[in-house]
């Protein structure tokens, strides 16, 4: 299938968790498949804090194909040819949709540090927007991993009546202080990095060398995703053959993993993204705006099904358990697996065969 | 009792495992309680990458007392009415042993990065020097925790007749990749950071203001040394009451005390020591220099006591458990226990009621 990027542009105003607003804004977006005649068949797939609207297919001329291109397709666990397949990139991201760099409009600068705060609900809200704006007043499911995940609940507690299932996978309630920790580094490291300039850097000024502060977070980044075991299956202790045991700056091949993909990282990706996303991330608390999680949850009425995995260790299983325990107390619809898997929290990206079916099954 | 620290000079050299030497060198350590007359109760305490050799008493005119006062002194778990309890600052270090800011004699100038690495297996060999100038050919026990557990453990394994007792807590039989990837931040960190210079800073150039690469390798450096419950505990998401929630840059109390904990200790411990003693962390492996890890284990002729966290997140119970495990198979003298705790690898360090009696059961 041929796979483009849209762009739809708003002009009127996005009301923001906070109280501001984005106006005007653009989201960028994809679709798979096509939607039939009464718009019953639309799947929204929400991507996680590295990820874009770019989740299937591969573009003319590239190689490298969606990062859930083995979830969605023709024949595939979310059918292209049952469903019409939307996802869109979030507000504050780097790929398309409005963020820190955009303009301020009517100013021609970039928002930079001026860029409001967004939040999960805020990121579910544009979605609800560009959905609107494509004559989609309600979809068949939502599904989402990681930071996806937490807006597939957040719809299902903002907006109780628009989808029928919700899939949320390796996500939590409430980002706990541990996950916060981890993100600190990246807040940290990029703040403290010189090249940063508090925001004021040249446009592209990381595409040759990334910036190091991006490259250092992204390697507690990166723990986080892995977990020990997996650590051990994939490095062990081997070492770099070409270093030396006794030389300081040898390493161990868990370290150059480390140091590849987060200097390849930060030529990418934007850093005022990764710290408007991360912070969006920190402040994802599903009973905000509510009396309690307890409310929040009660409001659901999709369906929901949870799936953790056991070697998660930035969101963990219990977390899921805690929705799940709430959802079974208050009767609602919902369906809950631990999947078994030593791929850590990444094993929602990479371990699609242990859950696959279980989507197929909810989409029958 | 009155504490001073006291500096060893060595002036034949040291043999390192990467068949470099060190000499001259010095060695700083402290002493509590009375040798006996046949020195039979010397009770050796081995420090972690933050410590020192002040594991107890305080300083005149100081408040805060030595790492493991709690544990240390008169009529504590380790009595110093009873032992003479001696504790080095490991080599590498930057509190009075020689490490890479001492002079590279005959030059006056510091060695930096020409310091060559030294491994846990040398900074045993080290204490090994500086008990002998004191005439001390055989301990009662050699205490210590995470790296100081190392130690403890690579005394058993390097010299079997020197210790009745081995007491190891919160460590490991060889550092897994998990605990390499948190030292890879502090690694990459400290090395990019322009104010680091290659090693090439002024000395007392970070008193004022810390080393940022320094404050933020500690960052995961913390993250590893707590727990995802600990961290509920200690903050949940209570967020500091002055910033606002909708602030990019707006924290939540574990991102305070994060900041808090790694700016101070940014500006007291020399990066240059953090690098090589991570990199001692690193190539821990009991095995390195015998034929297999089992190899090393059946040296062993003390017996062994081994204790681990429940919440470990950096050395894990289960890796206590494989020495166990062989020392069991082998009919070896030990003992051990999984202390339940919520504090994460920190209980070593704070938990000192679960296991102190433990440990005075040993030295009884």
């Amino acid at each position: 299938m041929k796979i483009e990027t849209k762009i739809a542009h708003f002009s009127s105003p996005l009301y923001l968790e906070s109280g501001r607003i984005l106006e005007p804004y653009e989201i960028a977006y994809e679709t798979y498949g096509e939607p039939n005649d009464d718009k019953s068949n639309v799947v929204l797939v929400c991507h996680a804090l590295s990820g874009s609207h770019h989740v299937a297919g591969t573009y003319e001329g590239e190689r490298k194909p969606g990062w859930w291109d083995g979830l969605i397709g023709d024949g595939k666990a979310i059918d292209t040819n049952k469903y019409f397949v939307v996802c869109t990139n979030v507000i504050g991201s780097c790929f398309g949709s409005t963020g820190p760099m955009s303009a301020n409009y009517p100013s021609e600068e970039s928002y930079r540090l001026k860029f409001p705060v967004v939040t999960i609900k805020d990121m579910v809200r544009a979605q609800m927007q560009l959905l609107s704006s494509l004559g989609i007043y309600h979809v068949r499911a939502i599904v989402g991993g990681s930071m996806g995940g937490m807006q597939a609940l957040q719809f299902a507690v903002d907006y109780p009546n628009f989808a029928d299932d919700i899939i949320s996978l390796a996500a939590t309630y409430a980002t706990r202080p541990w996950t916060i920790a981890f993100n600190k580094v990246a807040i940290e490291a990029i703040r403290r990095d010189p090249r940063f300039k508090q925001g004021n850097y040249e446009k592209n000024a990381f595409q040759e060398e990334g910036l190091d502060g991006l490259a250092i977070g992204r390697i507690a980044g990166h723990i986080s995703y892995l977990s020990p075991t997996s650590m051990d299956d994939k490095f062990g202790r081997n070492y770099v053959s070409n270093d030396g045991l006794f030389e300081l700056f040898g390493r161990y091949e868990v370290e150059r993993y480390m140091e590849y993909n987060t200097n390849n990282f930060s030529r990418i990706f934007d850093p005022l993204s990764y710290l408007y996303i991360v912070k969006a991330i920190n402040t994802f608390n599903l009973s905000r705006g509510y009396d309690s999680l307890h409310d929040a949850i009660s409001r659901i009425k999709a369906n929901v099904h949870l799936i953790s995995f056991s070697s998660d260790y930035l969101f963990f299983p219990s977390e899921m358990e805690h929705i799940e325990k709430m959802m079974q107390r208050n009767g609602q619809n919902h369906t809950y697996i631990e999947v078994e898997s030593n791929y850590g929290h990444d094993a929602f990206l990479v371990e699609l065969d242990k859950f696959e079916e279980n989507i197929r099954e909810v989409l029958k």
